[in-house]
């Protein structure tokens, strides 16, 4: 066995080759502004939060029980409960390497002691199958999780092998040996079985860049492979739930349970970069693009259905029934990011700022104490409060709640927010990427000794201009992304020269000097986006944008007794901005309680023009119930 | 005990007071048309599918394993497949009803038998709970079903005696030992429960007025208040799926699961009606209003949620992802003719007529072997056809299937075709009303000796002429329905006098003699039907209606290429009738398949006006796989 090796930065995704490679938590400081905030609460309170649950509901005593042989009575929680810990574990570890707290630290290894504890002699680690009293190993394969479970333990091992790749904690060896396991009961002499949620397939393949070890890359190949040929079940919602209908290079377009198939296409694309699968990234980015085109939201959010959690139809995009969960958009932003490295393509970073903005930092509300699970655009009464001290149903949207009997989101944007610096940045062989665009600094070290350096100063997305200063001398290449909605209007100024510039990536090659700066304008106006024809849910409605943030109006910010479904917006002139917040001009409409609601066409009366503000949707419900909207009815 | 007394008529509702009283098989006789061509196949071949397929799944068999000690090993089928069996004797008993059928009355005699073999000897009766090996009676009440399964049991043996007082078959026996069994587990000083399906409410009413025993309908009152107040546990659905949230004098509208909340209301009002408790009647009416004004889509469908099979929110009324399950529509026939009964109101009867032309009559297909579940109103890409062989996923609304693994709606199906006479006609004090409008006779015999008596002669809903001829001389008066939907253009033809008529009942209280004629003719142009602005799935579209009946624009009938979601309804011109079909002229918009699908509002060109025929409802898919629209897209 050979010893470990640490990759060179700090990142969950670190592929050996691709166009762009990733800077990863040692490279990317972030030091203010919307994400930091963000990374601040998410490590002030939503780790002990979450820890808090994970006690309470008792799913971390149940690897206690299992050390102590009483898990078959005792055990608490769902068949996938072990994940929440992992993620947990994955999420205190990006938090430790980004600021080294120690009483983080103390607590990251406890938990670890405890994980270690509950693992059998040859490696099998997992809470709900296996033990006396309990249905055996791999023997539901549907529903089990099992496999999934070990794909998280390996990703919350990875993430404390890359920050911090001198500890003792024991963690990586319990998840290799846990992946030894897997590959000596799944291998070509083993098990012709896949687990029902994908997960460990990019979990694999991270171990082996990790680790150099090559099974767990033909391990991942070999689930990949075996997926869309009918091994799993004919469930319910049909073996396209967990995408076993179609083999992975032969789909056109994800479908099925929404995270299910990002986290999959995630593992394809991994799989395919490493043993340089040509044609397997493409079919996925292929069935990425189809995603994109006709199975997201505008906020970025994927998955339609509320019944399997799964995509609808193309065009089938309603935003009352929004499922829109969290965990997809996290999905989302796994798969775009592993294609962004392969392929360069601004659309994937495009879409992953879109999906941080507008899902990833909707789902907790202020205090990081509550979620949001699924992620509705149209709630038409205002919901209730949940309890503080009880777990709520995972697709009531109404309000954010503390914690869910399915709790997969909060976890998963822990780890998320903990690890964002990673999605910022990116080194080519010529120079540095902008991606995202947050205060802070970036730094690329090159094997020569020389380095890449810039500082970002920016108060975006509330502001469009964004300063990038450089620091050291030579010369390279600083590329920075134009989103794909400034179509008209940005500039950069170089030099003291101003240009303008559209959609992609911009690139300045220079002999860079100290305190050379580069200044990106991006046209902030707040505007009207309207849907294509084709998605029926909100035909003749607009939505408001501005920058990369969709705005919502909330009935809060509505005279008693005014619905926010009455409102018929005026697109005659555009959205402004007034004190800093987002207005439109809206008539509100006076429609008769009918009998019967099909019939004549019914000459509503309408009151006269009046100015409506709007709040970025991430930041709804935050004041209390509301009803609110993201798509606004035209006149 | 006293001795079963038959009703005066042959008809499942049979109130003991009321402003109409129901006419049954035996005084309405449908003599050809839409509905006696559905009737025809449902005997000669939906009973016999029926039948085949409840052999084929074992849910018979289950009696004959109780009757042989062998349950608890050997049952097939999920908890409530009993019920399957009661149904399809109950269809066989209206059906024996009407045509005497003796082949059919020896198989019906032989399920009864099986049945009766069953029953354990207090009266308990349920192949999947009781028995040894078994969970114990009434230990599941949230989702066991035993006490829904006892209900259709009694309705069955309701029927039975209604139809053929005279047998000996022992159904009548069966059911009220059963009856007598629930009284006694749940009367006042029984369990404080109630069943997560409601059914045996109405049930136990109509037992009590089939044999006057009002120890069935105070146990029916029980179940009725005991409902609304938590008893049953907080599912993930809450509790309002099986209405236990808001007791059902306070609720304000129909919640939850749409077949629960339906046949619980029906149940309510037969409670009502039989315990002269008005302002429980008025608080039911009141919530039918509510359903019918912002819950109910334009074909009389209701419950647009898949994952709960429920009511969505007010105005939540979305074409591709409605569930409009075939059993709700079943019971809002079941709730609205209760109401009619009771209040005379002709609302009622409007539903009935729009929900059974275009739900109930769309579930089978024209062979009477396939069937919709549920019945959605925008398909966007044809479906596959469903296995002969093999039982469908319930929800699968691609195509009709033979048979589900949740088989309750082909049996429901054959139990309201068999006995859709009943929902024609009603009496008063004073004469004879028609509800709805089919080629037949009513006969109303009084109690000195006299009849009211009328043919009706029509090609309706092909054709707006009703011809009503009266057979016997008398004064009384008689009422016929215009329907909600005929706002302009009825006229009543009598004694030569043509005058226009408006919706409601228009009476002609006369001194009638033998082959006077009364004609109805309604106004049967095509016409639009705009939705309510608050409807926000169907914003911007028309639905195509004529008569009763609702249209929908079908793929097969396009050119090749052409997509059902590409057409723009042009309404500056009424829809037409040519060559019998319905016709709208659209033209055909061609969009950018795009990158992003959200944006500036983009110019699609769009081909020249041509005129799409449309089908009616209730006869798509009936051509192989099909894409579908009702509600049109306007230019």
């Amino acid at each position: 066995m050979t010893m470990p090796r640490t990759s060179p930065t700090a990142a969950p995704v670190v592929p050996s080759t691709g166009r762009r490679r990733p800077l990863g938590l040692g490279d990317v400081r972030i030091t203010g502004g919307f994400w930091a905030e963000r990374q601040s609460v998410n490590g002030a309170h939503t780790l002990a939060h979450i820890e808090h649950w994970l006690e309470l509901e008792g799913w971390i005593r149940n690897f206690d029980l299992v050390a102590a042989g009483d898990i078959a009575v005792g055990r608490q929680g769902r068949e996938f409960s072990d994940s929440e810990i992992y993620k947990l574990l994955e999420a205190m570890a990006w938090e430790i390497g980004r600021t080294g707290d120690p009483d983080l630290e103390s607590r990251f290894r406890t938990i670890v002691r405890r994980v270690a504890a509950a693992q059998d002699a040859d490696g099998y680690l997992n809470t709900r199958f296996g033990h006396p009293g309990q249905p055996p190993r791999w023997s539901d394969l549907e529903w089990g999780h099992e496999l999934y479970c070990v794909g998280h333990l390996v990703q919350a091992a990875v993430a404390r092998a890359r920050t911090r790749p001198e500890a003792d904690d024991g963690l990586l060896a319990v998840a290799r040996r846990a992946a030894d396991q897997v590959c000596a009961a799944f291998g070509p002499d083993g098990v012709d079985g896949l687990c029902g949620h994908p997960e460990i397939e990019p979990a694999l393949v991270e171990l082996a860049r990790l680790t150099g070890e090559q099974r767990y890359l033909a391990q991942a190949a070999l689930f990949v492979d075996r997926r869309g040929h009918g091994r799993l079940a004919d469930v319910e919602f049909g073996r396209q739930y967990f995408q076993d209908d179609v083999p992975v290079r032969v789909a056109t377009v994800l479908r099925g349970h929404a995270v299910r198939a990002n986290y999959l296409a995630a593992g394809a694309v991994d799989v395919a970069v490493e043993t340089g699968d040509a044609a397997l990234a493409r079919a996925v980015r292929d069935q990425w693009h189809g995603t994109v085109a006709r199975r997201t939201y505008i906020t970025g959010g994927q998955g339609s259905r509320h019944q399997d959690e799964a995509f609808g139809e193309d065009w089938m995009l309603p935003p009352d029934r929004a499922y829109s969960e969290t965990c997809a958009a996290i999905g989302s932003v796994m798969l775009a990011w592993r294609l962004l490295l392969r392929d360069g393509d601004p659309r994937f970073a495009d879409l992953i700022e879109r999906t941080l903005f507008n899902v990833v930092a909707t789902s907790p509300g202020t205090d990081g104490r509550r979620f949001f699970y699924t992620n509705t655009l149209h709630r038409r009464e205002p919901g209730t409060v949940a309890d503080d001290d009880r777990a709520s149903i995972r697709a009531a949207s109404a309000m954010r709640a503390p914690w869910f009997g399915v709790s997969c989101c909060p976890t998963n944007v822990a780890r998320t927010l903990a690890s964002v610096a990673a999605y910022v940045a990116t080194a080519g062989d010529d120079g540095l990427q902008l991606h995202q665009y947050m205060p802070g600094t970036v730094t690329h070290r090159l094997a020569d000794g020389r380095a890449w350096r810039v500082s970002v100063a920016t108060d975006y997305p509330h502001d469009g201009e964004i300063r990038v200063r450089v620091d050291g001398d030579g010369p390279w290449t600083l590329s920075l992304r134009v989103p794909g909605w400034a179509v008209d209007g940005a500039t950069l100024t170089v030099g003291g020269q101003t240009r303008p510039v559209g959609p992609g990536y911009v690139s300045e090659r220079r002999a860079w000097r100290s305190g050379d700066e580069v200044v990106l304008r991006l046209p902030m106006a707040p505007r009207f986006s309207h849907p294509h024809p084709r998605i029926d849910a909100v035909r003749g409605c607009v939505a408001v944008e501005r920058g990369p943030l969709v705005y919502a109006l909330e009935s809060v910010d509505l005279p008693g007794g005014t619905s926010v479904d009455d409102l018929r917006v005026d697109i005659g002139e555009p959205p402004e901005l007034v004190d800093g917040r987002v207005v439109v001009r809206c008539r509100q409409l006076h429609a008769d309680d009918p009998a019967w609601p099909y019939g004549d066409d019914r000459a509503a009366a309408d009151t006269e023009l009046r100015e409506v503000p709007l709040v970025p949707y991430h930041a709804w419900a935050n004041r209390g119930p509301s009803a609110m909207r993201v798509w606004l009815p035209m006149r």
